[in-house]
């Protein structure tokens, strides 16, 4: 229970930093393009939990690095799940009309413009990338982490796989395959980009994926659960929706208690990669039991 | 007659190199998300003048830069120009059937296969020109460029302008800024990284992307006048389109013979700072005077 108030502050810390920090790379203009920025500032600051964000300043300070070099990294990770998650609820795609208990960005504002604020989004996450103060052999190798695992071979291939497989059946490797590119890849983004800013070495680094690999498979694997027994004021949101979908999940293939065990197992190796790794761990072990233990 | 067989030559080298180069660094592949990287690829390689990337060479080699350092940048200025046409022909924006006279992306594969391969195609612009083997301080600098002049104050910022004064008749002013907005920032990234590239110091690079600014205006009131006068056959897409949408343009605001001039005029001051930049800047001056001159 401490532990949780732990991770519930920090949380909450990180949040109100990186909403700060990113009101200050994205204030309110009256420009004539200022509906884009009232949308990419809509879904950015409608709420969300931040882990992302919470995880790279984490890994950062892990191996020494400075919260103000790597904040604006932080905030360029979040701008892009928040793209994703914009361009998600699009019509063509799963066609959401909610958001975290408020109208998704096309229904409060309109289709072109919600396109249009997910693409600058993605695209400002450089400039904010590139304005960070750490050294530019760090930012170079970082901003090259941040595109590869946001794209085609990364978060984007798994939603292409995801979309593919919907209503077909399809093997569990498939499912696996898509969870790690869908979830792994931006988790793994914020894991590494933290520790090369940091200034940790290649082999470090590398740890730091393979951490994010198992908290990731794990964090879906939640989901999965969640969309079947959780509680749907919690969430925000009705579960059943894989069911309804006819989507082949973990939960589909193994069951719930099977589910939680696999999960069990794939956080406490997580958290072995952090004993491994040494230093300050404390936080990064408390996030993920965390991760581990959410209702939501 | 012999400076437009040069600038024939020298735009398809330049297409050769960049094609060449985007294979290169998006192979085809049989994993998974598949679809999406032929979609990229659909998109990519169906034709283009490739006028930003030979302005970016063009920009580096008067500084001194090898084309080896910049053709990253030409290719991801490219991909981001691409990924722009993808969404801008989406059912939510122009819903545009017909691109370069084949299907556009979404009519080929799907809305939502088209909506992720212009994200990936954004997003895949910035690992390569991570990749470049250019020095790390001018990588940071041009990839703030490329970012900031394809962002929500750029080229996304001209497309929302563009979408708010359809059908509704503005000021010139309006329509000046869109223009600059829209097209400009795009040329303005490929001059301005081209210069970065090349080593300019800031005066040059500002110089380079007043040089832009000239050339991308005059651009626009060329596509004017071609919307009204042009031919069909070489333009690959009916004329008229504009009258028919309401929309404010140069033309409508001065008519064929006063665009004329302003294009003109415009045309020779950018070739005024070109010879104010001096080096070997006839290849230059002989794409300036073709985009003045071009019929499609």
């Amino acid at each position: 229970m401490v532990k949780k108030t732990m991770v519930d502050a920090l949380l909450k810390n990180t949040a109100a930093a990186v909403e700060e920090k990113f009101c200050e790379v994205l204030p309110e203009t009256n420009e004539g393009y200022s509906s884009v920025v009232e949308a990419m500032r809509y879904s950015f600051l409608g709420g969300g939990k931040r882990i992302r964000p919470a995880l790279l300043l984490e890994f950062c300070k892990l191996f020494g690095g400075s919260e103000e070099e790597a904040l604006p990294f932080a905030v360029a990770l979040e701008m892009i799940h928040t793209y994703s998650l914009i361009h998600d609820d699009l019509p063509c795609m799963d066609n959401d009309d909610m958001r975290r208990g408020r109208p998704s960005c096309h229904k409060q504002f309109s289709e072109d413009i919600a396109l249009l604020a997910g693409d600058a989004l993605l695209t400002h996450a450089f400039t904010v990338s590139a304005s960070s103060i750490a050294d530019n052999d760090r930012k170079i190798k970082a901003i090259g982490v941040l595109s590869r695992n946001a794209g085609y071979s990364g978060m984007i291939g798994g939603q292409v796989i995801d979309l593919a497989i919907e209503n077909t059946p399809c093997e569990t490797e498939t499912v696996r395959e898509m969870y790690l590119l869908k979830t792994g890849e931006l988790l793994s983004a914020a894991c590494e980009i933290g520790a090369i800013i940091g200034g940790a070495d290649d082999e470090k680094i590398k740890m730091a994926r393979q951490y994010a690999f198992k908290v990731g498979l794990a964090f879906q694997i939640i989901d999965d659960i969640l969309d079947n027994i959780g509680d749907e004021k919690l969430l925000g949101k009705p579960i059943g929706s894989d069911a309804k979908n006819n989507k082949t999940t973990f939960v589909s293939k193994y069951g719930i208690e099977e589910c939680r065990s696999i999960a069990a197992k794939l956080s406490a190796e997580a958290k072995e990669i952090l004993v491994e790794l040494s230093g300050d761990n404390a936080s990064l072990i408390a996030i993920t039991d965390y991760l581990l233990n959410r209702k939501y």
